[in-house]
Order: C-alpha cells, then sequence, then structure tokens
C-alpha cells in the first residue's frame, strides 16, 4: 500500500459501479493517468514486443512505457534481457534506435561501455576510487511466453505469470512463434486514454457498425447478442453458431490444439482470457476473403483452417493466432488523451515475401480495423470531456469482457492504494 | 456558493481596484480560468449562433463551451432545442459536424438512437432491466431572442435573461433576424484569454490608431474623448455630433425604430446595451463606402439610412445591426490564453449573392477589424504574462465600457465565490 | 529568505550529493523551473546581449527571461538602458522586433509614448486627475562590461558584479568588444534544461567522442585527464602541454594580455572563471584550420597568435575572444524542459565581410559544436525523465567544472530557500 490516506482518486476507487464505465477523471485526470503509470503499468507484466523483434545475439529493440525508456537484447547465451535505457555517468540513452544491432553497449556521451549483460566494462577518467560494478545498467524484469516478451518494471514483479505460462504455453506453442518474422508493424496513435483502447477492444457489440472488413471473417453471433431481441431465423442462426463452436472445438483438441475458454480476466493480478474461434467465410484466416494471406503456414500446422486463437491479457495486450499467421497488439499510454497502438503481423520465418505472402493482404483487415477503433476511441475522449458525462450501462449481452476490464482494474488500483 | 473558505482568487477578487485593468492572473492563471469556466460560462446566458444556422427541422449545428461539446437543433415543431452533445451509453458524441440534418440522432459506436426532442428511440442488447426513459440526451436551457440564440448550462438560469428580451424585442424586431440567412461566417483563435477580448470590444480608444477601414463609417466623437483636450474646432465637431445623434434618434424612434440608449451592463446579472447610432459618410452601414453592402434590405425596412443598432451582452457577445446587414460576434473561451471568435455576416433570405450582395465588400470591414483586434488582444496577453504588468488606468472618457465589462465579471465572480 | 516552512526543494537541496549529477526532478519539474526563474535568473546578473547589438542611440534590442519580455535601448547620451517591455496602461508591448531603433518608444494599442530614458511624455483623453510622471516604463539594471551587456530583474542586483568586472576587464579590454560589430547571430533551442546546457558547457570529456571541428583547434591535454591511465607517450605529451600553457602565459602577460585563471565558480555570487589558453594547429583560432577568420584584428592586437580568452559566468553565459574574433554564448531558459541557446560571432567593426572574413568559415566551428551539444543535452534530458535515473558521479579529473557549476546553483538557492 502507498498511502493510507484518503484522496479523491480512492474515492472514485471505491464508489464504481459494476456494469458501468468508469467515471471521466478516470479518463481525463493527469493525476490518475501518473497512478496509473506507477500501479498498473510499474507493477504488472507488460506486453511489449516478440522474440522475432530481436532474434540474433546483439539484437535489442527500445520501446517507453511512461516516460520509462527500456530496452531489451538478446545476450550471447540467446537468452532475452531487458535494462533501463540509461547511462550510469549522466544518465544519456545507451540504445538510440527502435531495433539495433550491437557488439557491446556504448554510451554516445562520454564512451562509457557495457556488455550485454549490463555490466559497466569500461569509463575513462573516473579516478582509483571508482568502482564499475556499482554502476551497471539497471535490469528490468522480462520473460518470453512461447515468444510473447512481457516486462514487468516492478522489483517485485506479480508470481502468477507462471499460472497464466503454464495455462498458456499448449494453446501458443502449435503457432510456433519463436521460429515466426515480424512482416509488417504498424504504431498508431489514438487520441484516447489507454483504458478506452482496452474497452474498445473488449468488446464486439460496435462491430456491425463500425468494421466492414473485420466482420466479414468474423461471426456475428460471436458478437453476443440479447436472445429476447432474436427473432425465429436469428434463433435458428444462434443455435447453428453454438454447435459449430461445440463441434470445432472437439475437432481441434482431437488434433492436440487446445480451444476452450479460459477466462481469468478479473480473478488474477495477470489476468488473461483464451478461446480458439471459428471463422465465417473459407474459415482460414483474418483477411478479406477468409483465406490464408501466407501459403506457408505456422509452426507445423498443415490444415488452414483451425479458426483464430484469441489471447487477452490485462493491461494491455491482445494476440490473434491464426494457421498462417498472428497479429499482436500492444498498447503503451502516452498521456491521459493518448494511448499509442503497436500491431506487428507475423508469418513463418521462411515464408517469403511477394511469393507465400502479400503485405497488402496479410494486414488489410486488422490495419483498417484499427484506425476504425481509433476513432471511436477518440469519440469517447471527447465525450469524458464534457461536464454531461457520467458512467453509462454495459450491455449485459455483449460488454461483459468491458466490465470485466474495469472491474480487473479497479481492483489493482483499490489493492495497491487501499481501500 | 461554492466555498466559504478564502482563496487567493477571492483575495484577488476583493482587492479589485475599479477604473483599472484586472490583475495578471485573471488572463493567465488556468484555475482562474477553469473558474471563468464554471461561474462565468456556467451559469450565465451565452451567445452561441443564430436561429438562420438551423432553419429547418432537422438542422442541427454544435459548438464548444469549455470542454462542454453541445448542439442545438430544430425539432419538428419548429422549436429550438439544446443538448449536451453525449451519448448516454460510452458517452460518444452524437453530433460531429459543425452544421448538419437529420431525421433522428444516431451514436455512431453502438448506433443508440435518439428523437430530435431528445429521448431514447432505440438501444440494442440491452437487456430486459434496462429503462430508455432513463437515458435520454440532457437537455440544455436554451432562449431564441428575435433570432439570436443563447444556451444557459446552469439547471437554474438567470431569470432576468426576460427582462433584457423584453426590452430588446423592440429594437432588434425590425431586423427580421428569423428571415435572414447567414451569407458568410467566419472563426479566429485570438491569442488571449476570454476577458482581453471583451476588453478590447469594449472601447475605441484604439480605433484611430488602428482600425483603418471600421473609422471610415464610425463617427470619431462616438469614441469618446477628454473634452478639455479639444480645441475651438473640435469642441464644434463634438457639439455637431451630438445633434446628429439627438435628431437621428428622435427621427428614426418616429418611424419605430427605437434608438435610445439602454445601458444595464453592470446592474444586472443577464448585463447588456443597446443604442442605435448614426453612421459617417453616406451613413448606410459598416462598408468600406459607407453605403449599404446589400440591396435587398432587411425585414420591411426600405430606408437604407438607419444607422447600426449596436447590442452588447455581457459575457460573451456583440452585435451590429444595420438596414442592410446584421453581423453577430460570439467570443467562447479555450484556455487561458487562447479564446474563440466566430462572426456572421445576415442578409435578408431572399437576397441573391452575386445579384443583391458581394461577400467580399459585406465582410470587408469587419474581417480586417477582428483581425486588427486580435493582434492587439495578443500584446496584452504577452503584458499580463510579465512580473512587471500592474493593472493600468482606464480612461475616464473612452474606457467607461471596459471598466463596466471587469465590474460586471468581478461582481459575479463575487457572487458566487462569496466574498 | 522567501520561506521558512520546509518542502520537497528544499529536502532535494539539502540532500544534494557534492562530485554527483542532480537528482531528476532539478531538470523535469515545473515547479523547480518557477524557482529557477525567482531565484536565479530573478537575482542574479544574466549575460543577454553585447554594446554592438545597439550601437546608436535609438537602437533597441529586446529579449525575453522566463515571462519577461526586457528590452535594452541605447539612450541619446550613449548609456545603454533596460526596461520591462510591458505599457503601463493595458500592459502591450512597446517594442515589437527583436532589433530596432526608434525616436520615442511608442505602444500600438492607445499610443502612449515614452522617452528612451522610460518616461511617459504623452497619454491621450486620461483626464486631469492622471500623473504622467507616475507611468513611466518600468526600468531593470544593466551593466556593460567592456561591452558584454548583463541585466538583474531584482531591485537590489548583487554588489560584487563590480569584483568581477575589476578583474575581468584587463583581460577583455584588448579584445575592444564596444568596437566590434556582430557578424553572424543564431538561436538554437535545446531540447534539455538549462542546467543540463551549462552543465554540457562546463566539460569537456565529451569532446574527443563528439566534437570532431572544435578538436582541431584545441588542445586534448587541456579537457582533463587521469594521470594513471597515462602511458608514457602521454605522459610526456600532458608535460609539453603544461609547459606551453607556462610559456605562453609569460609571454602574453608581458604584452599586455592577462592569461593566467582566475576561478571564482561556486565562492562567488556572480560566479565566473577565466584562462587565456594556447591553441593547436597554427595556434591563432577557433576554426576549421586554426588560422585567423578575419584579417582585420580585434582592437590594436598585431598578432593573431594569442591563443583564446575563456571567461564562463554563472549562471548562463561563456566567451571565447580570440585575436580575429570573439564568440559569446547566452543562455535563456524556456521551460523545465528547452532552453535557448544565443550566440552570437563579432569581428572588428572595420572589418569588410567577403574581404576580410568570411561567414562560414568564422562560424564552423561553433555552429557545429552546438548542434553536437544541443544532441548531447537532449540526451540527458531524456534519461532524467526514467524512473531508474540516479544522479552518477563526476569525473574528478574532467568535470570539476560542472561540479563547481552545480555547487553555486545549489548553495545560490539554499541561500534563498533557506536551508
Ligand atoms: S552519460 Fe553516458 S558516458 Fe557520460
Ligand atoms: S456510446 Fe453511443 S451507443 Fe455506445
Ligand atoms: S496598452 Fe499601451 S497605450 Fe494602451
Ligand atoms: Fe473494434
Ligand atoms: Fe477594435
Ligand atoms: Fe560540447
Amino acid at each position: 500500500m502507498l498511502d493510507t490516506t484518503d484522496t479523491p482518486l480512492k474515492a472514485l476507487i471505491r464508489r464504481r459501479k459494476p456494469g458501468y464505465s468508469l467515471e471521466a477523471p478516470f479518463y481525463t485526470s493527469p493525476e490518475i493517468f501518473q497512478a496509473d503509470l506507477d500501479i498498473i503499468f510499474g507493477r504488472h507484466w507488460i506486453f511489449v514486443g516478440v522474440d522475432p523483434d530481436i532474434p540474433e545475439p546483439g539484437d535489442a529493440m527500445k520501446f517507453d512505457i511512461g516516460t520509462n525508456s527500456i530496452f531489451v537484447v538478446r545476450d550471447d547465451d540467446n537468452e532475452v534481457r531487458a535494462f533501463h535505457n540509461v547511462c550510469r555517468h549522466r544518465g544519456a540513452p545507451i540504445v538510440h534506435d527502435y531495433k539495433t544491432t550491437v557488439g557491446n553497449l556504448v554510451c554516445r556521451y562520454h564512451s562509457w561501455t557495457y556488455g550485454l549483460d549490463g555490466k559497466l566494462l569500461f569509463a575513462e577518467h573516473m579516478g582509483a576510487d571508482f568502482d564499475p560494478s556499482c554502476h551497471g545498467l539497471k535490469p528490468v524484469h522480462v520473460r518470453s511466453l512461447e515468444g510473447l516478451i512481457f516486462v514487468c518494471l516492478s522489483d517485485d514483479p506479480p508470481a502468477d505469470f507462471d499460472v497464466m505460462a503454464a495455462k498458456m504455453a499448449p494453446y501458443l506453442a502449435p503457432h510456433d512463434l519463436k521460429n515466426a518474422k515480424v512482416a509488417f508493424e504498424k504504431d498508431i496513435i489514438e487520441p484516447g486514454n489507454w483504458k478506452l483502447t482496452m474497452e474498445n477492444n473488449r468488446e464486439c457489440y460496435h462491430c456491425a457498425g463500425n468494421h466492414p472488413e473485420l466482420t466479414v471473417p468474423l461471426f456475428a453471433y460471436g458478437f453476443g447478442f440479447a436472445p429476447e431481441e432474436l427473432d425465429e431465423h436469428g434463433r435458428k442462426e444462434a443455435e447453428d453458431y453454438a454447435k459449430l463452436v461445440t463441434s470445432s472445438h472437439r475437432e481441434w483438441e482431437s488434433c492436440g490444439f487446445p480451444s476452450e475458454c479460459v477466462e481469468h480476466l478479473d480473478d488474477m493480478i495477470t489476468g488473461f482470457r483464451t478461446e480458439r474461434l471459428p471463422l465465417a467465410g473459407d474459415g482460414e484466416s483474418h483477411t478479406g476473403d477468409t483465406r490464408a494471406a501466407c501459403k506457408k503456414l505456422l509452426g507445423k500446422i498443415n490444415d488452414p483452417r483451425h479458426g483464430a486463437l484469441h489471447f487477452w491479457t490485462q493491461p494491455n495486450s491482445w494476440h490473434h493466432f491464426m494457421s498462417d499467421h498472428a497479429v499482436v497488439f500492444s498498447v503503451l499510454p502516452l498521456d491521459a488523451e493518448r494511448s499509442l497502438l503497436r500491431t506487428k503481423w507475423l508469418v513463418h520465418k521462411d515464408a517469403v515475401e511477394g511469393v507465400d505472402y502479400d503485405i497488402e493482404n496479410l494486414v488489410a483487415v486488422w490495419d483498417a480495423t484499427n484506425d476504425q477503433d481509433s476513432t471511436l476511441v477518440g469519440y469517447c475522449q471527447e465525450g469524458a470531456r464534457s461536464q454531461a458525462y457520467e458512467p453509462g450501462p454495459y450491455s449485459p449481452h455483449t460488454e461483459m469482457l468491458v466490465d470485466k476490464f474495469c472491474n480487473w482494474y479497479i481492483g489493482r488500483m483499490a489493492e495497491h492504494l487501499g481501500r
């Protein structure tokens, strides 16, 4: 617990009404944004990239979590390490490019030189009393879950990452992300608080009206619906969809692809959810024609019709794994009213662009969908600025996961601030 | 009263010296800007546009007061209604364009649909317990004074709007604004606090040195002057001007155009001032050649020489009504150091562009004058940032209305904050 | 003393560890930036320009110190005066251009007119009770030290300016700055706190790795070094350099050019340091070929090999005086994370561009060096934003002057805030 005195933030947390969106300051207040950085992004496992971002020893990638610059680097023993990107002399950054390859890590200001393990190897003119062993780069906790890289800025990272890892490894393993490559990646800055980006991701109530591309491969009945609003035809379609899910799960599980839903969105510190779901049309991938975008399939998969494995994590990521490609999304907060959405499309490392896959076709659905979602996120940010905004009710049929995201968020804040 | 404790703002209010400009924090402090939004723009009648902005049922116009997005819409019964532009589900805006025409009001996020009266007509998937009647758009108080639209964000708007309306209606009626059209409109962002924009508007001490276009139709002696500084020639001119005002008023009043000065700038909550004044040269209009800019005159006016009816309101508007056209100005605060000035030029709705009027000629004087004033406002904003700035004395002969604006402002703040 | 209560700033000041860089808030906090403006830039002598910026009566130059606009003007008696650039009526600026020439000082808003001595000469319409003698421009303390202009915003400027002036005048006199002209000047905005700009200036540990142009005229051994790291060859070179300094000083002093080091960087309120040092190569100037950039030498100097006289002041300037030209640098804080570096290159006033000197050659070394330093300053600013940043150790052999800058800064803050 940080603090035992009462604060406006604690009062807001205490009075949050389940089933409703959050009060406006959670989306607009710079003070709460700072608390989000400290508590949510400072003490939980944050998804930041993939093993294929740094495939070889000496490969490094830097990124920002709040105002902290961090980099991951593959050491000579092939392990991924993470460090604060801050020279121990006068604080200059060590890694200047998003991605780079280095022998040692040399500061540009006064040439202090560190090894890939962060140890200070060389510092000129520092005098006889200077102890290099006290001046290594500060390490950051890092884990790779079947190729998905998470870091935690806390000295005491949540231990239940292991629970998630144990549960998720069999789901992810067939897609063999470590032997994939990043075919394309794109950053967009969404004009909203990071929580609005997450909430937008956690429902498809808005899909029918806003995502013409995404609704081609997705089944409408997978978005949730109010049973009482269905006519006879609708009821029949909903039943057919439910049967398809059951039969697909049975088939996929029998050939080594775990599929059933696992949900710990608001009952674990490292909250997550997964499920493998069938796709519409030809049923192969998140593409404009529902067919695989890459001829060479991921890992050892040989049938393209394995639906899409969805993996959601709290607080900042979601992932779609198809037979032919995977799309991974990382949300990084910029300020109370802006967030970075970093999206990477991965294919088998041996797939050849122009032969096995075409970038435009590969990225078309999610590139368009991200832009649409960004606009929607901006709408809610605008609304939160108004004195007329008040928390509105979530649909009990289509916005349950949004509610769970908020539950998790409020719970984690309460845990650290005291109730 | 918001608060009974003493604050720096209350101390500043208490020690304001009449006859002098305000202390610097009134122009620069983000906290006082927030108080201005709450008290001045949140509890008084704010001029936002004209009936001809939304002439037909379904026509809507949105605008911002501080961080509140609001829209006015003409309902099917031809009444103007105003609502907070915030969906009751998750807060997205309902109206996205400055001006638009709609059947119903449909939210883009999850398609909640409201009537022009703000009632929630349709919301999918919300479940059996959901009560649409509790989720209508939040209304905003709105009044049209002979075609000038004012809104008030408070639940309890100042009642003396009726006093102003009763007094002003006969002055405004002959110009028949409801049967006019917006021939041109323009927004500029002035680089200063909204009060500096208002203060600049409330004196013409600066006109001789800064407004070459405006000083053509205006009489110099109408700006005020120190009698002791006049030579014999000047005294004669000043007397001639005073006689012209008296004779013009007599003539105009006799044919149904109320003209005499009414001033309640600092003795009413809804402060205002009006007067009809003669114009120089050919005496017809605020144009480069002092002739009417529009052949078709407003309402049933048949003589172009009716001078200019001026109407000033506290806190945020001024208006000039000539025989041929009207110009209306709305000041909307953006932040402590920037303000939106929205200007609309109106002519008879049946006047034909290119035949009856030419836009360039119509807008020339006030477009140039606004730009000059914006520069002057920026000068005072620069000054207010300096530790050397201190309130300076207003001229007792040319800046009386500036002083009354400040008196009104200080009085309204004191009323709401406690003295 | 401003305040006797304890504050986070006072705690930070008290716990500063000598020999180490400052804690992060000194570089990032807007509150500490404000304290820097009040205490450091509001109560010390600030270098702002040179006599040749305003050579003739009526010449004026304006500049900002924090949010204060100030101008210097040469009065008809040839004296330099300084005033707050704020009209005493409603605060508009009086001088609008960086440099200008005026007869009287006329405000653009309502034409109030002041003399070059700041007296209000004319103000229309102000009525019989108005006293012009109470409404003159507010003066600012100003001193010219052999052509270097310093101002102090305090009513009670540090008296030890006279000590610095007495000590420095003989060093500066031979370069006769008052008879020089500004051949070129350039502003750059450095992406860092002003103290990082100063710290960067106070060491050359970073020169070898970052300044390919500057290291041509400078001797590497002049940057400082750890003796224990030298091999035999290095020891010999270091000894040779020490001998060269001694012999040069003897020679220069004998012909009227004081040269020995005077250092009061952290033991005076008006802290400063000076030394005349030999240059490498042909030894004449800070140029790409180490030769004089201007054929006509400064003052009455007739031998170009007089090395470089360095003059550093606390808190915001440094200067290099060669035989042929001088370069003067002024650091002006913009916000916690940005600073203006204003650099002026001066040659003899009778030197003719294209004949005696070529601008590109004149400015090449310091223009490139400033850009390189600006990048380095930005690096440290980035680092200071990270939670991983902590004060790092200064090299006892190459960063002593950085430490003294920090000592001076901390001492001055402590003096005004109380310890
Ligand atoms: S800041 Fe890295 S070596 Fe000096
Ligand atoms: S936010 Fe308007 S319908 Fe959901
Ligand atoms: S502000 Fe300078 S004359 Fe009015
Ligand atoms: Fe979406
Ligand atoms: Fe004006
Ligand atoms: Fe440098």
